[in-house]
């Protein structure tokens, strides 16, 4: 495997804290929360802390089996409280005074139910234990159905396809078909449900005093990407189209929003009571929320002809185009283009995949299997004879954590197309190209001969044939892409994923040098609506953390990927419709 | 899942050893050689002893990578002389004086190359570390391209289509190719190479002293169903056909036979030095060998209308018919139809997965990964802490041991239909119906919430459909079955796979009482050699272990696998030219 290029750009880490101001970019992912303080002027990341999601960690609320997967507003708002707090805490104390703005992104789309008052249901003790009075991850495809219905009434109702700046096709991982799956489900939801909130809207609405839902600033980002919001049909669609979905969602759109807002705006100001709580000066700006792939691409320094990719447990691919090269083009089988979504003034474009960290993560459960059901009987029955390993969750979490990096040492050194196998890598079903939750995974040519660690380099290969198909169906409609920049946690730890992904799209990859993209992304959204930058683009310039890597692609294996990328799409035809049976 | 009925009838332990006629049978598996000392006149398994292949053992001529398995003649001398005198040693010394009949049978088709002298030439110093010069064993793939060649000459010379009683599809695993694929790889072993044998020619050959390769008695149900031997053509293929494979082959012909014989007849009578060797009497009769299949079909009471099914690493699927009732009928897509292959008068077909428990051990391979690779770094680290653990092979091994039981309780919970995976079970090609070596293993479906007990059993699920895909094979050419009996280590051990067999099949199934029935098969033919016996039918009857299990189909799963089997033969067919090609 070659190695990647380190590039001499780096932050200059041994600037001093000096008396310049200071933004707090918070990242909401799916486990945690991060906070991050940066110094306005620089980008230099001065301090940050991350804080676990307290009841998702003991998998409450959540069914993988059903992928049900539902997070409690109360994680939100300890991890929100111990994060700012705890960085904070790693910096002098007149650090805090000197903070000027709060950007906050999330996960998405991740909608929730509020009561008049804007409060999350499960805040309401009788529905605290209620997973449908949560929020609905992102991740959660119950609404497979109902995200099906919608994409039918779409097409055929004779009016309006809302879908058409969704890429054409809308998802189960999406704001209406969540709310319609748990309004169908649970009546008692239903009944007390007054309207429902993305979490990238609620958290500034929230530090701002602004929960009332029909005046809170609602995210551009999330209405246009997720919810079927554009200025053409005035906002959310209509009514009639909603209704005819289900009547259920009577009356519902007039409870939501019409107006949205780009980040580089204010939601308001932090109330006193949440200055308190996080130690911060009261009235400083927190900016309007949006999604962590698009405040991500912001922080990783995207522009116009860059593909962005953050990488982590799944993918945003992320572009901004102008509007007038676009020439009101549709692109379809995308997760939607929405003007200002990513940088105001320009069209950002999403796509992405499902999973994608999850396949190693899934393969690595897979191999953990004997780790923790026999291996805990062996050493029980080993007794009193062995002091050291009676406790056996040391031993099994010490071996479990080492097995990514040893599967990716040894598949690293399995020549490109050379395991046999080949892999469709939609084990949580399909987001990009052509949205398809219906999808699952498979890996064909298998022998007695294959290895784990040939099995874990099909699924990456699998992985990087997926963000091909992206990438070919942006260059389908024209969408011209000049550079590619990675981001996330596989982007700056995994160089066998990194130069597998270079070799099948045959570009150069670079990763960025900042570790945390999205809260530096938010940190940028913050120092912008503080009024420190006029715009998003001069935060950038200023703020930006370069690069630290490159990925060339090994043309030998750009070669022999474009083969076996044309087998992996056979492979997707001739297994789809079989799939959706399963 | 419902457990299997416990049969009353077994085998009647407390019977003494008295002065009766003993036989004995002489079972060469994969791994291993069993002899097993056998009450000539009730069947009963008096002593018996194991002797595993050493070389084998270490890996040794093997390169799993690129299917090549090989076995040294070694192994199977020195396994030959362990194991009979362990047997033997189990009991009073007068036993070795009343042994009258030796029988043997051993997988294939295995064949080696020999000089003049009949000697197998990794017997000689020049060729005692070529894998060429030895055994190749049943499972070697490496002949893929010569059995192809072997299909398109023997299709479309214009002759004589000699694979007319094979199935229709000569086999990578079988006699001619392998030999093509040895001459045409290894000029010394073809300058020394006067003729070939299977193993189960060889051993009777050794042991009666009549290793001429012209004139040793050579097994009809290894000619008969490895090497295209068929009396309407006399014999072998012609050497016009041979030498149009390759002129490689021009000569051979005439230097291997004419004639084969059913194993109900002498190879000959065990030679004073052998005699010596294994602590018997000289002259007793040895029976001719045959292939352990149809030996072990003998040894559970294979008759007219039963398929037998011997269920170990791969499996061999049994029927004889009568041939009046075939009525000139040659079935597509088995294994050969060989008049006196298994019993003497009677049409045995063979058919057969070329991977059954080979599948589950490879599922288990790749769940002990972690164990092999990241436990002992884990566990050195720990050094002097832990004596107990130090040596992590002993851990190492008995969490692998127990992982194939535990996948089984946990997958045998999980209703039958439910995984939401479909795999094919082609792990080592296909042998029916249809051969094909080219084709390979598939597991489509795959979520994030797979988990391992659910791939296990879909792989479980996948082997039962390639034996429902046999019987159907019998079915469409009108052969009737009856009854199905199973044989083999898994059909003794593991409910759970036996269970689903029965519920895909939607038939009873029945579990021989013995657990050697191939060694007890062989056993009834030394007796039947030995003149005790008129026929091996009365052998059967006399001897017969009868049956302690039978598991009854539960009608809702097999309506259920009625539904998956459908998928998984269109899952086959979606697929088939692509696997091809990997």
């Amino acid at each position: 495997m070659s190695s990647p290029e380190i590039l001499s750009r780096s932050p200059d880490q041994s600037r001093p804290l000096n008396s310049q101001a200071l933004v707090i970019g918070v990242d909401y992912g799916t486990d945690s929360v991060r906070s991050v303080v940066v110094d306005a002027q620089t980008g230099q990341e001065l301090a940050s802390a991350v804080a676990h999601y307290r009841r998702w960690a003991q998998g409450l609320y959540c069914d993988p089996a059903r992928n049900q997967f539902r997070q409690h507003p109360l994680d939100y708002i300890e991890g929100l409280e111990a994060s700012v707090r705890g960085a904070l805490a790693k910096l002098p104390p007149e650090a805090a005074r000197r903070v000027v703005g709060i950007g906050v992104d999330t996960t998405g789309s991740t909608p929730g139910p509020v009561d008049q008052d804007g409060r999350p249901l499960a805040l309401r003790s009788e529905f605290q234990d209620n997973p449908n009075a949560m929020f609905i991850l992102w991740k959660d495809h119950t609404a497979v159905r109902e995200a099906e219905e919608i994409n039918h009434l779409a097409r055929t109702w004779g009016g309006e396809d809302y879908t058409r700046y969704e890429g054409g096709v809308y998802s189960s991982e999406w704001f209406w078909a969540k709310i319609l799956h748990v309004l169908r489900q649970d009546a008692a939801v239903r009944a007390a449900a007054y309207s429902w909130v993305e979490h990238c809207d609620w958290i500034p609405a929230l530090l701002t005093g602004n929960e009332d839902p029909r005046r809170m600033k609602r995210s551009r980002c999330a209405a246009g990407h997720k919810a079927m919001w554009h200025p053409s049909w005035g906002g959310l669609p209509s009514e009639t189209f909603l209704t005819r979905l289900d009547p259920v969602l009577a009356g519902l759109r007039g409870r939501l929003y019409e107006e949205t807002y780009t980040s580089d705006e204010k939601a308001g100001n932090l109330t006193a009571d949440w200055a308190k709580r996080l130690g911060l000066q009261p009235g400083i700006a927190v900016a309007v929320g949006a999604l962590d792939a698009h405040m991500g691409a912001v922080g990783g320094e995207i522009g116009p002809g860059a593909l962005v990719k953050i990488m982590g447990t799944s993918t945003c691919d992320v572009m901004v185009v102008d509007d007038t090269e676009l020439g009101g083009r549709q692109i379809g089988g995308i997760c939607g283009q929405v003007n200002g979504s990513v940088i105001p003034g320009l069209v950002g474009l999403e796509a992405g995949q499902s999973a994608y960290g999850d396949v190693y993560a899934w393969f690595k459960e897979i191999l953990s299997w004997p780790l923790e059901t026999v291996l805990p009987e062996v050493l029980a029955a080993d007794g009193a004879a062995c002091e050291e390993h009676k406790d056996y969750k040391r031993l099994q979490e010490e071996v479990e954590g080492r097995i990514l990096e040893r599967l990716s040492s040894e598949a690293a050194n399995i020549p490109a197309g050379e395991t046999g196998l080949l892999a469709l890598d939609w084990l949580n079903g399909r987001r990009s190209p052509w949205a398809d939750q219906t999808l699952k995974g498979a890996i064909v040519g298998l022998t007695l001969g294959t290895t784990a660690p040939k099995l874990f380099r099909a699924l990456v290969e699998a992985t990087a044939f997926g963000s091909k198909a992206i990438v070919d169906r942006f260059a389908a409609e024209g969408v011209e892409i000049r550079q590619v920049i990675a981001l996330g946690g596989i982007a700056k730890r995994n160089d066998f994923v990194m130069q597998v992904n270079a070799d099948v799209l045959n570009m150069p990859i670079k990763v960025a040098t900042s570790d945390q993209t999205c809260a530096l992304g938010a940190a940028m959204f913050a120092a912008t609506a503080a009024g420190i930058y006029p715009s998003v683009a001069q935060a950038q310039a200023a703020m930006g953390s370069g690069f630290s890597k490159v990925y060339l692609p090994d043309p030998k294996n750009a070669a022999k990927y474009q083969q076996l990328y044309s087998e992996y799409l056979a492979l997707g035809q001739a297994l789809e419709s079989q799939l959706r049976r399963l």
